[in-house]
């Protein structure tokens, strides 16, 4: 099976190549295109430990969206699914709607995974954290197994310095009393855990607990019930593709988060965890290689959940 | 492993039996509200044919919405996916912005599963069927292997006399030319296939073909294409209940359909397709028993695809 | 003073004309689009009986939405102001937003001059008069004091086959309950009344009657009370001119409305009223000689309201 | 003439008095409610510098949104008409649009009257004063020829307390360019203009050169143009009462503007400004007597416009 992986992984790193110049880096913040924008890199590990790789596997990149998942699975390891009394786990609809949609809702966030969500996220971190940048980076280590992964202080810099439409939604969130926090202090949390960096293999190490009912592999110390787990997988599937989860559904059928770094990260529960990335993205935010890669993957594979 | 089954539906029969006071049932339109409020059915099929039942699983009740599935399954098997051209498949956010994400996205309804979508799709079905509602019975009733399913005409009525806002979205999709046909002719079908009336059992036995590949079970002739089947359960998974996607990933984890008159389906591919029916309703449009019904079906057999 | 406004009428129609060829006929409907786009023709009507004319000022066009004027007097004039009521007096914002501002508004549309608040008025006139289209004609006629206007059939039967997006919003309305009638119904006057053909001159002797303090010049006869035509005038002040409302208000300082067909209405409270017409229209729907010739006319006769 | 408008000042005066406990103090900012709620002031002064007052008319209070005209036409003065580059003159529909109205004009405010709008204002005036916050005091204080007008720090501190809708609507102009400077310091002029205190004689001092063709009737200087002064006066007729502005052009038939802190001021053009002060509003956020005492007005001198 070991070998059956990594040939896979070997013969999709072939069939997605000729994508390398398809779809363009994101440049609403300098800092994010510069970038080698024609790298791939992918990690598969399993939930017995075994890892597979090919391409720029170890190299770092931006996480961006992907820490939202880490800053729910920490919010949720420690205050549990009430949480979910200050953030929906609905699906969110066109992006166009963001601002309207919170003042129907009434401050709610439909997700946590979208922007206004992870701001609400972050906010309820701060109340339980000591340290909250700290012991986040400290939480994301653990579960990637990393002492080295850390900010990218010049990204998060540049994130506040062009974060004007993230201002105005942590501000309309507080108008709500959604946000209890000081304004700054949230987005320079949601700034941070947004400019993490990270490897393919880091990734793939951190999501392999979501494939194992909660549990940290190596030593089967939990850190999430199987229901929580459950709900972070829910949420993934149907909100962890910005207005691309249905396709994403669809084309690969396993529960991820992607971010505008170009990484995606997907898991098959009770089999492996993957990462995949490649900086240039498609029209809906989402890397060109990273999900055809995922796509052909599932293929290959047969391991689509439908 | 039957006797299994039929235990499981037995201990969620009694569980559930607590709840049948709770919610309302759907009465926008009057036909909707002459139903027994209390009841509840139950009925699984497994891919070898195997069927497995409680409560009132033969009697007949208004599928509504489910059967924009098959809308979807009927234009699919004939026109294939060149009819996501027209309608998109990503959830649709809340409900209140249906019509200015209509007009934000000129015309092309989110998913097939919403209003719009489902009036699309009936179009498309009019291009190509020489008799449309006697035809899209005919596909229902291969499906279903009863050729006793059919439409209830005074619900269909009932629809028409109390369906404006269905008119609106109709003429809106006409105005952006995704509608080709009379709007009258499309909204005529549309109220048609609401009107279906089925049981648990043949709902069940219809949806098995999504559980398995896209063949009938007992002749394995087939209808859609893996790769169809595989597009349909994503879309019924991110798009099925209303605004109670995300939670039914979470508490169910199958991919599946609900309708207002209190029927829910669901799949688990390559095994089983199951239909719970009650008519009371939570806040959400979708059924009381029916959503506990399910969620401890997948959780009695671990069966959740999270 | 009579020779003041004829003179003043002829430099404006010299100033007007080098604009004869910008802007763009109607032509979402193709009834409309055969004009002659390059016509302009201007009337005014004094309290005292006193015409001054220029141009093509006795050539009949659609009138279109001005109409909305009529109707709202003729329902004020029999049912007084409770039908605000079910239509506002408040300007729109944005066309763009009409569908969701109904939604939010609970069926309520902001006035009675743009689509939504005419069909309402339309429903209302509906059950007040014995035979609508024809009583409605004859309303007009006398207003003009001419029995020779009338409907359009051919553009009636235009906008009906083209007005999709009408019937949408007229289906919303009645899914609201604010639409008594049949909807066909409702949209076979308000169609018709859109179709009716006039002169400038036809429709400055109609509207000296709003100058007028509610009271036939001719005859000092009452068809409106003086708040009630104050009203009519406040409406047309904040919400005759589509997107232009403002514009127009600092351009020309008069209350009035504008059609698609190209003309334009005002009224000097006490003094007189004045028609323009000219086919080609501007971004805004508004004609481009008809806002200028009016623009100039206050300038030259220093009687803007501000 | 002079004996005429004082005992209609003080017809008013008896027929508002029942009034006085109807409507609430706004109370969104503590300070706010900090109030006199039952007090009552109304001065008038003609553009030939007679003055005649009732009730509490030398009493300060906050003036709130009225202080936007003033940076309006502050910024007038020195740039001209390029303002409305920036920002628009059409009113606006209802509040419940104003973020997504914003998004779908691309970040250009409906009009200088809503709270975006006069962020814009505020923003240009930065580029153009020195000391803008001293300038601007300085502009109003000559304008209404008293030198003790200042700002309320501690209501300018409470609306930056709690002005966290403000704050978002700042950082969504700035995410589309259409602010320049640092969105704290635009916010921080935004919040002092709003928090000037002035009295009801102080404001019609100030407003009677917007009656005056933008001449200084005791000197004849000229501070804004004709034409300027008319853009004025039609900006605060279609868009200077919250959503009130229709019903505000029919019962008083004025230019004007009105505040939170229940101040109203309203001009006849060439005749007169009046202010009217009583801190309970209604529904839409407007003085109740407030309004009533200028509906009275315009009825008593039948100086309506329309």
């Amino acid at each position: 099976m070991s070998h059956h992986y990594q040939s896979v992984l070997e013969s999709i790193h072939a069939e997605v190549l000729p994508l390398q110049s398809d779809g363009a880096v994101a440049n609403y913040i300098p800092e994010l295109a510069k970038v080698n924008a024609n790298t791939f890199g992918m990690h598969l590990r399993t939930i017995e430990g075994l890892d597979y790789s090919v391409g720029s596997s170890n190299e770092l990149f931006s996480i961006q969206s992907i820490s939202k998942v880490f800053a729910l699975a920490l919010v949720v390891s420690i205050v549990g699914e009430k949480i979910f009394k200050r953030v929906g786990v609905e699906p969110s609809g066109s992006s166009f709607n963001s601002l309207v949609q919170l003042e129907y809702e009434k401050g709610i966030p439909r997700n946590p995974l979208i922007n206004a969500g992870a701001m609400v996220v972050c906010d309820a971190l701060i109340d339980q954290l000591d340290k909250p940048k700290k012991d986040f980076l400290g939480f994301v280590r653990r579960l990637a197994q990393n002492k080295k992964i850390g900010y990218n202080e010049r990204v998060a810099a540049s994130e506040k310095e062009y974060g004007f439409r993230n201002a105005a939604l942590a501000n309309f969130l507080k108008s709500f009393g959604n946000i209890r926090h000081d304004v700054d202090e949230v987005l320079d949390l949601y700034f941070h855990i947004c400019s993490v960096e990270m490897s393919c293999k880091d990734l793939a190490n951190a999501f392999v607990l979501f494939a194992n009912h909660g549990k940290f592999p190596s030593t089967n110390e939990v850190l999430l019930t199987k229901s929580q787990t459950k709900r972070l997988n829910a949420v993934m599937q149907t909100c962890g593709f910005y207005d691309e989860a249905g396709e994403f559904s669809f084309t690969v059928g396993l529960p991820g988060k992607s971010g505008v770094g170009g990484g995606i990260v997907a898991l098959h529960p009770h089999r492996y965890a993957v990462a995949a990335w490649s900086p240039r993205l498609n029209a809906k935010g989402n890397s060109v290689m990273g999900m055809k890669a995922l796509e052909l993957l599932t293929t290959k594979l047969g391991s689509s959940i439908f």
